[in-house]
């Protein structure tokens, strides 16, 4: 993995669990007045893209540079209590298991202190055109686990 | 519950699992040039829908005249294989669970004779406006009890 | 183009405008607890599809095989009155102009006999890679000419 | 209408065109490997939804206090450049006619400086239950005035 992936960012706020904050808008809700379920799975996405971010790695340059792709094979969400339009979601992102071709995620979606729904992502790592497994780089291997310790 | 909402359908069809076929179009896919993962939460509440629907059970017609709703309290998704623009997939649905207050289905994203997505989820049966959980009225337990055997 | 992108298909239908019917789930409304205004145009892009496959063109295919791909480069759509969950929309699809790259669409949305949204696209040919325009092959201008008439 | 629903807010910002930067996550993105053209109706519309919050108006209140809600009845969509994963994209929004009961407003995506799509379109203020038009409250109205001097 080249360097330009892997820009220098102390891992420290990932470690503590990096928070994305996110409005929502009509678009997320649906006819019952509430965040449409399959909606926390974009807003889990969004949480893990910026935790990778904020670790100085970038999907885009990823699958460009290195033909790697996330690509995730199991999600377990519990929802808790609906939210509403104009909600602020609180997004927080933990790494819990970091295996030879895979990661595994612990996520949480918070609203006015309250936990509205929580993830579970196992995301494997892939060829960017055959999708097949492939092993964490090197590279990328130490970053996530400095993060995660 | 009233008549209007239990329209006389013989349960048979449903008992195999109805099949929903899928279209897969542009908007369903992402720049990994494949089905985006939170699509599939879409598609497997269109085949619970049109499952129910088969049974003559109208979700509208339950919401505006019973103030009752289907909310997913778990949603459990293992990701097998990608699937692509124009792809038909058939989404499979089964009952596995009737509890007081609520309907566990198991369902399967299949295309081309290989699965492509299983899901697993929890359905609780809750008050329109209040989102509290309230047990299944007994004509509609009726219908899907059948539609289990 | 190769024959396989343009199967035989008597084009009388798509002449009279082939009807889409598109179910309305909870992923299309929002918390209005109408059909969410930017869907619209998933169910237009839905009915330009399969009025194209009505005609042998398969969008799939133009891009593996002859590296096209329609993009739209201009959308007016008029929202007339709103549709809600559970109802039966169907898309009108019909050709106004055929240019030298692009082809321009008027489709209708109605439901229960009453117009909910009008749509008026100019659809580009470009290059799947480069985004260039591109002149529209010879045999699909001849397919798009015949459905025009 | 409320105090609450016209928090005091200096409209200067609102003059000048607030922008929204929007970050593109998969979500955003198709097949083709860019913004899906639907998703800009999206964005453009957290770009207004931002724009009115910056002026003290608050959608949820306006619908909840006052029985109002906005609703498009006019789209028109230019895209000029497609827009990829990762990019940041900044809404431009500016108000561009003021009726009796509507708003319209002209809108614009920009990425690295170079417009990807433009956007104008037509919001009625309507009844929030019966969806009939209904004049904007002069509060409202005195509000978007200034915002548009």
């Amino acid at each position: 993995m080249s360097h330009d992936l892997t820009k220098k960012v102390a891992p420290s706020a990932a470690t503590l669990g990096t928070d994305l904050c996110i409005r929502v808008y009509y678009e997320d809700t649906d006819a019952g007045g509430v965040v449409y379920y399959a909606n926390y799975l974009k807003f889990f996405e969004r949480g893990r893209t910026e935790w990778l971010r904020s670790l100085g790695i970038d999907q885009r340059e990823l699958a460009a540079q290195e033909a790697i792709m996330f690509v995730v094979t199991q999600a377990n969400i519990e929802y808790q209590r609906p939210a509403h339009l104009d909600d602020q979601i609180d997004i927080t992102t933990h790494i819990t298991e970091l295996g030879a071709a895979s990661i595994s995620f612990e996520q949480s979606a918070q609203c006015d202190g309250m936990q509205r729904a929580r993830g579970r992502f196992k995301v494997c790592v892939v060829h960017a055109q055959t999708f097949k497994p492939t092993r964490l780089p090197l590279s990328l291997r130490t970053l996530l686990e400095q993060a995660r310790n």
